[in-house]
């Protein structure tokens, strides 16, 4: 079945969350932002780009660190306010601090204490070199 | 290996992006945001709880479906900025448009063209009566 709607809705918010997901593993690996520049970028070259809201200015997932991430697939959901990337991710690890998911901590939820569940793939310093 | 890091930081951002993952799918199922009264709830009660930004209140989600979440494991970000929630999704849908995922429609890449990837699990006019 087609729809006519046609994708996310960035007159609705001009930054639209998006959510990382790898897909052979089905990890959640990050959440980050696309301006529409961002998506339609992502969508023409198969590569995720995000808008860094910091830095202000597009995001291009690697570009520094070489672990850039393949669009496999893409969806919207209900409000056309949130997009879920599956992805092949590159180097083995989406989190700039080195971890295979920036989701590398769980809380307890009975004594709220924190526990690093991961290990790392890459020290950050190595990767992320000051020049 | 334990973290003196407490949890989300809601002084940084009072809504926080909540990313609700079926437990024994991987299936991303929706997002939401919690404050931290929702948050706290959440942990206490062992139901996720979000916070609604359109209806600016606590929304303890399937409370008028019968839709609840579970709560199996919660994760946060390394930004401290987003939650990952894994869930046991009640009724087996998540979206309230009745599809088992909020993220039910994909785009394609090359053509823009959007199809509804999955079945209803249940029909809204039926779960959400007019009282």
């Amino acid at each position: 079945m087609t729809e006519d709607v046609t994708g996310p809705d960035f007159d609705k918010c001009e930054l639209i969350p998006a959510i990382a997901q790898d897909e052979a593993t089905g990890d959640v690996l990050m959440l980050a932002y696309m301006n529409k520049t961002a998506y339609e970028e992502t969508l023409k070259t198969g590569r995720v780009c995000y808008y860094s809201r910091s830095r202000q200015k597009l995001w291009r997932k690697g570009e520094e660190s070489g672990h850039v991430q393949n669009l496999k697939s893409i969806y919207f959901d209900c409000d056309a306010d949130t997009l879920l990337v599956k992805v092949e991710q590159i180097g083995g690890a989406a989190c700039h601090k080195g971890y295979r998911s920036c989701f590398f901590r769980q809380i307890d939820p009975q004594t709220g204490q924190v526990e690093i569940i991961s290990d790392r793939v890459f020290d950050p310093a190595d990767v992320y070199k000051k020049s």
